[in-house]
């Protein structure tokens, strides 16, 4: 704690790698690209796992849980997803202290098992639609692993459902994307998010459609937050998962998956995070206002019962709120802590505030000091981190929109712009996957979306070939 | 559902293995001895982790995530640990496509990574106590699985904490069989259980001592409901985790253990089930009351606006309910299907409850019906839920009381009790494993554990070997 943290603008991963680690989020394990998550961190990962697991219910889910390994044969039955994973896939040999008669893959992701066993639980169109999600580890081998945003293994919720009809599956698909994951993501990670299709190049193996969110951190690289997919009728026809339905005729339901992941919680870390370290939405603060007593030499009996009954009167508002009263340290010392813990709301309490019945909350967002009275200490407090909350959406929408270039004026325009990660490019694309190459071979950058909403003053020509376009698409260096 | 259950007194474990298969709590997976845990089932799971977790937190623990896999040679550290798990672990040998230069194990528990750790977490006596859990899956080979009660893949969760003194860490290991397990397992899945410290040859690999809560089903068998370890300094030196005192001398911190897994489900289903099926405690059900509307051959609009009435005053009153207006299936059909998922209370509302402004109320557990009036019925219902939470556990109390033999006369009485599982047996003990070899072999009965509370009116003398006794056992026949 001693020395500074490197500055983003002087070198973004080193900074995103000293906040992760002097925070407490998470550090390295000795199994390569594994991490711990640390207290700090999981406490942030079950803030959203709280509130994506209540959106999930309110939508009409229900939790299960299928099993870590799927036999290698199982995970070969769907040819693009076998595909898709099969150079991420770490497997089982070994068991019981005897070769296995058959290896077993660690789910890289549970469509291929799940998908096995809906043979079984779908007969009629009476048993539809399935509406299912697991909360799960899953292993994907990485070559160039970073903490929360690329490890071998990581915690997530994967949705798995099934539906008589196209229409529903494909709603049902958008039901996930605008009202589970952006309102999660938006609401309460406050992270500003563009909607949108994947080109067909980065869509998951085997969907028919991918729906993502894309965010965009503080370095102008984009952060896909979660997606959800629409694989039509592919999985139930490979996995021969076939229903009588109304009319008596035999059919296939049709699917769709989503997942969100702890790569959330770097994405909270790179979209507020400023210099100083971590700056947390109240609503995922593992605390929301830490209160420091600032004590002199003499008996401090007084200022620490204060600070222990604000904490009481926050506390019983709801308001989560830990007194730091660590005599071995300096309050100085303390600030910084707390500082780079992103803790939205510190409070100090010494005898000059007491002797004016008042506290100093000092805002992390903005750095903004005021005091307020004692009196009503609760209410004043609540209202401050509604805006802690709010400004912090607004700054990081502000800077998304700030990033964002719009129909550029020629393709060296765009592409030394997608060089530089200066943030998103939206242009007309023609929808030729040799043009998405081309971008990609230009300027590291991929195309992130075509974004669901209509996008303000496009020209009608690709911005890469010149040919008629017939979409907008959104461009970025991702994670 | 068109054939009867098997009896508990016919066949008890065909009994369970359709309960658990009709109930939609679990089912077999393509991979041996791992389950599917079904939404119905994994509900109740949610419930349990809900109170543990509330629990854990409330005794001052944080949770935290640590990675799936181990290399073999950390395993291999703690000599008693890999001994004891060694022909249960599952070992990944390859991952992206390329053989594995250290084999990784699939964790069957984390002791070893998370003491790897704790050597660069542990400096000083100021970073002591370290208060950590995580919820977690666990791998460890079954070769006799059954659903929920040993299956290969288990969910649980593991609590791995590091303390200045031994004092201290056995007060710690007692906080948690109490104030977490005990008061779980008593107060809201109503299983009165025994508590009490295993014997060395059912100690957990490289502990102390082992304290556990032990059940008694219905067959008259023990479930090993949770566990909690004194582990001593052992994986402190094994892994070289050293702190500097507050004398400034070097010195090892004193470690505990403790776990409680998805087995809690099956001893729900064993503990209270009967010939009908489940009968599920309030606080765990994840429906705690049905609604059967009963429909007559004319219009019936009213009778399901009452029944969604009743439904929305319950629900405001914090009560889990549904209201089963299923067309297709006739009232004496659906009273079958929430009988044998162990729905608490369900209300039966007809034309003529409706004309009485009343319900009729039938209790799961006791097969009692009245009439409440409409008028406050959610209160009446709520006390009702308490009555049949606390009549199960009174229930199951008897049951454990009945079943329970203090001071066999003799040696033959007391196998011939074990052998027929006829439930505990508590005797005196010499304290010598030839004693519990000998019982074992003629009985298949093991010591479930040396209670911790006095035992009445037990003699002096060994009940195997009539020498004089040590210490006060409790044997039986278990899972």
């Amino acid at each position: 704690m001693s020395t500074r943290l490197p500055t983003q603008s002087s070198d973004f991963p080193a900074w995103y790698g000293e906040v992760v680690r002097r925070a407490g989020l998470a550090e390295n394990s000795p199994v390569r690209g594994a991490m711990v998550i640390k207290p700090y961190g999981y406490a942030i990962w079950e803030a959203i796992q709280r509130e994506l697991d209540g959106r999930i219910k309110a939508t009409g889910h229900e939790n299960y849980y299928f099993p870590l390994f799927v036999p290698v044969s199982v995970l070969a039955q769907e040819g693009d997803l076998v595909e898709g994973f099969a150079p991420e896939v770490a497997v089982v040999t070994e068991a019981g202290g005897k070769k296995l008669e058959e290896p077993l893959a660690v789910r890289p992701t549970s469509e291929a098992l799940i998908w096995s066993t809906y043979a079984r639980w779908v007969q009629s169109y009476r048993d539809l639609p399935l509406l299912y999600n697991q909360w799960a580890n899953v292993v994907r081998w990485e070559l160039r692993p970073r903490l929360f945003l690329r490890t071998s293994e990581f915690l997530w919720q994967e949705g798995h459902t099934a539906h008589e009809t196209e229409d529903e599956a494909v709603a049902e698909t958008l039901t996930i994307l605008h009202d589970v994951y952006a309102d999660t993501v938006e609401s309460v990670l406050a992270i500003p998010v563009l909607r949108g299709r994947k080109s067909e190049s980065e869509r998951f193996p085997g969907a028919v459609d991918t729906y993502t969110l894309e965010a965009l951190m503080r370095d102008g690289k984009a952060l896909q937050a979660a997606t959800s997919h629409y694989l039509g009728q592919g999985f139930a026809r490979a996995f021969d998962v076939r229903y009588t339905a109304r009319d008596g005729s035999e059919q296939y339901p049709y699917a769709t998956s989503w997942g969100a992941s702890t790569r959330l919680v770097g994405g909270v870390v790179m979209a507020h995070g400023d210099d100083r370290g971590l700056r947390l939405p109240p609503r995922v603060a593992p605390q929301q206002v830490v209160i420091v007593p600032i004590l002199g030499e003499d008996d401090h009996a007084d200022v620490l019962q204060a600070a222990a009954a604000v904490a009481d009167e926050l506390r019983a508002a709801g308001v989560r709120v830990r007194v730091d009263d660590r005599p071995e340290y300096r309050p100085g010392f303390k600030f910084n802590e707390w500082e780079l813990k992103g803790v939205p709301l510190r409070i100090e309490l010494g005898r000059r505030d007491l002797a004016a019945s008042a506290v100093t909350v000092v805002r992390r967002d903005t750095g903004d000091k005021q005091q307020l009275p004692l009196a009503g200490v609760s209410g004043a407090i609540d209202g401050m981190l509604g805006d802690v909350q709010t400004s912090l959406f607004r700054a990081a929408r502000d800077e998304q929109e700030r990033r964002t270039l719009r129909d550029p004026s020629s393709y060296d325009e765009m592409i030394e712009y997608l060089r530089d990660a200066r943030g998103f490019v939206v242009a007309p694309w023609c929808g030729d996957a040799e043009c998405e190459a081309r971008v990609k071979e230009d300027s590291s950058a991929t195309i992130r979306c075509l974004p669901l909403e209509e996008q303000p003053g496009q020209s009608g020509t690709c911005v890469c070939c010149g040919r008629t376009a017939v979409t907008t698409a959104v461009w970025a260096q991702a994670y």
